[in-house]
This record gives structure tokens, sequence and C-alpha cells, in this order.
């Protein structure tokens, strides 16, 4: 299974892609390719969300994820600020839409606790437990890139957890 | 002057198109187009997205505007429908982006004040003015499109006061 997951922010959209391999007792988890979008605040909004628009379909379109996976809002933001991401998110929401690729939403507590075993972790363990995950020797980077990478892992850790409930 | 106006909401967007034409001592308005994009509550998210993206390029690519003008944020609301109206706004954006637009943002007060004369008019009020203003025999509906349009006059009139000004 192929995920590609996307980390909305208004200033760094970080994305990544992470394939699982069936074969072992516990699949492998392996990072194809990470990265973050970086706008430019002096641009006028449109032509940054068209920046956002425009890099994520080249990526999603590179890569061929099966779905994309996506963090849920977080609401303790204020309004002007959720305002702000919501204009990036419906645009990555987009994104995904037009190559006809089904997107999976998770809550922020859900992709920590499926990540480092608890849901109020930081994003330094975040970052630390998603390269072990998925093997890599240095962390990823961003932090915002990371965080695509622990939303695609969520993904893969959730279906895994499905298929194994329908086996019993 | 040709101006695409765009009210954007979660479960109703409306647009409509006005269009100025100079020669008498006050500028002529007169609606081309008058519209309203209803999602179903019942699709995923990004297909609704898809679906706003979709019709809203067809609309801006057939009435060829010069300008986009769409509502600046109400931060009045909650940070859930902050997030949820962005998601739509984004995507607004992002179809004018997309079609080489360039896009113009207005204050609610400033939308109302521009068409009814004060900055607290009720929706009624300025469904009746847009109507009056563009020399329409009934109220434009939903009041969502009503909207869009009014947004449209704000931005003829706002540019008029300043090539007023410019000649001063």
């Amino acid at each position: 299974m192929r995920v590609f997951g996307i980390d909305c922010g208004t200033g760094i959209t970080g994305f990544g892609v992470v394939e699982s391999s069936d074969g072992a007792r516990e699949p492998a988890l392996m990072a194809l390719a990470v990265g973050a979008i970086r706008l430019a605040k002096a641009r006028p909004l449109a032509e940054r969300l068209e920046q956002v628009f425009r890099e994520l379909t080249t990526h999603i379109e590179l890569w061929q994820p099966e779905v994309v996976a996506i963090e849920e809002v977080f609401y303790s933001v204020n309004a002007k600020s959720a305002l702000k991401l919501g204009q990036v998110r419906g645009v990555a929401l987009l994104a995904a839409a037009r190559l006809g690729i089904p997107v999976a939403e998770y809550a922020p507590l859900k992709i920590k606790s499926s990540v480092v075993g608890y849901g109020l972790a930081q994003k330094e363990q975040v970052q630390f437990m998603v390269a072990r995950l998925l093997g890599m020797s240095e962390l990823p980077q961003p932090a915002d890139a990371a965080d695509a990478l622990a939303i695609a892992i969520c993904h893969i850790h959730t279906a895994q957890t499905l298929a194994l409930q329908e086996v019993k």
C-alpha cells in the first residue's frame, strides 16, 4: 500500500510518501519521498494557494498513491487561523479529488498515538519515531514533513488493524 | 468593466457577473449572470470542493471577467465554521488564480455600505438595492447570489471612486 500524507500549514505544507510491503510477519514501512512546500508571505493569497495546489498535484501524480491521508482539523486554533488553514486544506483536498484519489482524515491524537504510542507526544518524539519506523538514518526535516509521514503511517497502521479484525 | 462576484458558503456558494458601461453621466450597471452552487452534504468533502472549483471555473471561463471579487473573511464565526468556510474560499481563490484573473477582496461592512449606503444593512435590503442598481424586475435569488452581485457592485463602485480621485 502506498500513502501520500499531507500536513497542511499556512506557511509550510509538508508531504511524505510511505509504502508498506507485506512479506515478513510485520510489514516493512519505507519512505519514498518527503518534502515541504514553502509559501512566500509577500505573494498574493490566490497565488500562494495556486502554488500549493500545483506542487501537491505534481507530487501526487508522480507517486500515484492509493490514498491521500490528511490531518483532521484542530479546533483549538482561533477563527482567523482556522480560516487561513482551511484555505490551504481546501486546495490540498481538491488536488486529491482532481486526481481521483480517495482521502482519509485522521485526528491529531490518533496520528500521534499511532506513531508514538500515546496521543500527547511532543513534535520531537514524532520525528524520532517516524525516522525509526521508516528506517531513516536521520530525522525527517522539516517537522512538517515528519508530520506528513506520521499521517501516512497512521493510515497504514489503521488499515492493517482493520484487516486483522476482518481476519479474526 | 466586467466583475465576477463570489459569495462563498459551506452549503451554497453564490456568484454573479456585473458589467458597467460608461456613456451616461453615471455608468449603468447590468447583471449578466447570477447563480448558486449547491453542495450535497452527503458527498465527501473533497468531492464537494471539486464541484465548487469545477463549476466556478466553468462560469469564470465563460464570462471572462477582468477581476474576481470576493468577501473578506468574517472573523466572528467560530473556528470550526471558519475552517469549513476557508476550504471553500481556498478553492474559489484557486479557480481565479488558475485562470490568471486578479482577485479583489472587500470587507462585509464595505460591501453593504457600497450597495445600501450603510454597513449594517439587512440581507433583504441588500437584495432590494442590488435589484434596483442592476435594473432587475425581481429580487435576485437565492440571497447568496444577491450577495455575490453586491460584492461585484462594490468592486465597480470602488474602482470608479479611485478613478474619480485620480482625475481630481
